[in-house]
């Protein structure tokens, strides 16, 4: 344990800063190029990072191997996103009659405090989605250690900061502190702007209190909680209820149930094919959790669930290991017009490999559970073709970022397009932490009114000498 | 005085949630509709709504006779926006590999509680910007009527609402809520999605705490209060000393000093032309303000200034009429080092007609006192056409949302490049409220994984109906 001092955080904070005023000034060409060296410094160290990470969370080598490649790329996702330009939302009016010459474009915030998470010890983590979105706009990441894999942070730090500062990146461009009193004092250091955190509900409301009480209050991008819910309509479990099954199994169930994606719960009719199959399927033995405090969590949240009247265990022991540190798949149902009495207790995450079923009688009753379900990640609907899903994927896209037509939820493909994000708790603003648009939480609008042509960015140049889409005169124009 | 009850406020908002409901589902074409009908019906309004402004807010005929035109052109400013549908920021990238089918837009966020403004009892009001761009997303708005202008804002929302449903639009699509406890409870309240404030510091942090506390917290739009520093070279006062002071004051006398943008604190050289001119300018009477306690307000604040060690009273004269509800210009002077002693009593903003000259020796002096300076809606330079002004810049636009070379900050163009915020005090979040991306605060993105193409939203259809600008598989691609 090496906690960092208060003294040690603000030389931190001051590198940071430091850092800050010099990538503001970096064109986007040479920041792109960071972003790939630190990719390939990644890639080239996956040998030596995936035993370590194994070590630290007992995810195993084959889906470890998998995350590095998903972080190097979606480094180079952010290149790509960078070089194309229209992140900057470069926005020209020229003067008319009684108004001024404006050009408007997105600046970085400055340096980002980014909180790792436990779970994805590459993805969401010290070279994760939030360090890359943010150093792609020009802003210097201080992270915040998760204290479930030290090692790996201490080490994928020392990678990734020494290939940004080869590629050119100034000192401070990506700084590590450790510790829990550290990570509160980051978050309320004057010197950052912006905090990205991705964790749990009550970690998460503080962070967020601290942010919005702070003397200049600073945006607070928390990832907090969801439980997934997915719909199985009649004719869909008639249809196919016993691979619904299966494929309900697989996702909750994987990487033992450790996924902020995990459907946590099912709408099926009353009497279905797939609560009938589960039991069969639901085999696989005990999984090695992240920690001995997250299966420690598990096991307690199953024995709410199976205490709670009127819910059976369809699947799975409780209690099979509480005292291993490991987790076996558990599913179990109830009646969906129980979240009437105990919605709280029957919607409430628990993370690990547990999933609900919540048993519908009928459309009415199905409507009725859905008006109870909070802000969620994703929603998912499997139904047959021809069924008229118009108002249950109405209700659902108020609830989700995310709404999945068949298919399970766990798997987020980093893409432009994709949408990793929902109303709270799932986050806490309307943005993104996984995909292209990520990056827009860590700039700022910036007007420069009858600027000289030589003061302006090159971004707002009349010649647009960089070539980017922009917005001129209300017509959008691309390149 | 009719505050609204609980139970009224119950019902306001369960008819925004049903309006809600039915605006999600509205082809933007038609709801572009809806606000020019709104705008049309405003400046058909004119001749009965000005003179009740009048006698509310003192702000005289011309003004608001220009502000109800830049209102209801804000108006149609947003349906063009909508028909032009870059706002959606549709995103498709078709199925690659083991990636889904994914396709992102952004939707409506829901009914918006609007706190309306007691300085600009059009543009900031009732159907003011953040109205008018939360209806052009598809979300329906319950206002908080601003207590100065009650009549006005009973008057403007039954005549905006009416033609709002005479175009079609549902009930409960513009509401109006009246008194303090009931906008405290407006922003409580379970049903409401979101919150735009423009007003004081003190009430924009109350706010806040309240949006971030609530068991499910929502984001919190505010714009709380600017200083809007003025820096002045000294080739330009040299050049042009006399005219700039010409130009201060009737920048900071606008509308008796009653403007967010008002420049409140002018950096310029020792034994500066702009000083010495000042004195013969300011000559104008008393103007009456807004309310009682705002030109109370003023008139402390004036006392603070004049009261503080080194401040040099330029121009005016502090409390001339401290009983009548009025407000005579004033301008202080003090050295610019003053800020290491003082700046939070220097700096803080006073609404009204009055400005703080600080007298800089040399460039480190005008650095160091630049670092004194939080956020704010505008900074503003002038200097000469050869001076290097680019370290200036680069601190300026980290502190501001608008940087103005030349000109005087009062005056905010409705464009789509406008950029109305900056850092905290100045607005809350990384967003605008005035300009086109204004709409961005009210709208969440989701995305549609897989989705049939009958269940998608037109905006995202493989044909796109409704030819607007769309990232296919990484590429824009202009309608």
């Amino acid at each position: 344990m090496t906690d960092t001092s208060p003294e040690q955080l603000d030389e931190t904070a001051a590198r940071a800063e430091s850092a800050s005023t010099v990538m503001r000034l970096v064109a986007d060409e040479e920041r792109a190029g960071w972003l790939e060296a630190a990719a390939d410094a990644l890639d080239a160290a996956v040998d030596e990072l995936v035993p370590l990470a194994d070590e630290e969370t007992h995810l195993g080598a084959t889906r470890l191997t998998g995350e590095v490649a998903r972080t190097s790329g979606q480094l180079r996702m952010f290149a790509r996103v960078v070089r194309e330009g229209s992140y900057l939302e470069a926005t020209i009016d020229h003067a008319a009659g009684a108004a001024p010459d404006l050009r408007r474009m997105l600046r970085p915030i400055g340096p980002v405090a980014v909180f790792s998470a436990s779970n994805f010890p590459f993805a969401f983590s010290v070279a994760g989605g939030d360090t890359a979105s943010a150093l792609a706009v020009g802003c210097p990441v201080i992270v915040k250690a998760h204290p479930s894999h030290p090692r790996l942070s201490r080490r994928t730090a020392e990678i990734v900061a020494g290939a940004l500062r080869s590629a050119g990146a100034p000192e401070g461009v990506l700084e590590l502190v450790e510790g829990y009193d550290a990570g509160i004092a980051l978050a309320k250091h004057p010197l950052v702007a912006a905090v990205a955190f991705t964790g749990s509900l009550a970690g998460g409301r503080a962070l967020h209190a601290i942010c919005a009480g702070r003397d200049a209050p600073i945006p607070f991008y928390g990832e907090l909680g969801s439980i997934n819910p997915v719909v199985v309509t009649e004719a869909a479990d008639s249809a196919r209820g016993a691979d619904l099954a299966q494929g309900l199994v697989g996702s909750f169930t994987l990487g033992t149930g450790q996924f902020c994606t995990k459907p946590g719960v099912v709408l099926v009719p009353q009497g279905s094919a797939i609560e009938a199959a589960l039991p069969d399927l639901v085999a696989s033995g005990p999984g090695r959790m992240l920690s001995d405090s997250i299966a420690d969590g598990f096991h307690g949240g199953v024995r709410r669930l199976v205490e709670l009247p009127g819910v059976d265990l369809v699947a799975g022991r409780a209690d099979a290991d509480a005292e291993t540190g490991s987790g076996t798949p558990v599913v179990v149902a109830t009646d969906a017009s129980e979240l009437d009495r105990r919605a709280e207790e029957l919607l409430g995450e628990v993370f690990g490999p547990v999933t609900v079923l919540l048993r519908y009688r009928d459309d009415d009753d199905l409507h009725a559970a859905l008006a109870h379900l909070g802000g969620t990640l994703t929603a998912t609907v499997h139904a047959e073709p021809d069924e008229e899903v118009g108002p249950l994927v109405g209700r659902l896209e108020t609830i989700a970022g995310r709404v999945l037509f068949g298919g399970w939820p766990t798997g987020v493909a980093v893409t432009w397009s994709q949408q990793h994000g929902g109303p709270w708790p799932a986050t806490t603003t309307q943005f993104t932490s996984v995909g292209a648009t990520a990056v827009r939480r860590f700039q700022r609008p910036v007007v420069y009114q009858d600027a000289p042509e030589h003061v302006l960015p090159e971004a707002l140049r009349e010649a647009n000498p960089l070539g980017i889409p922009r917005r001129v005169n209300e017509a959008l124009i691309v390149g």
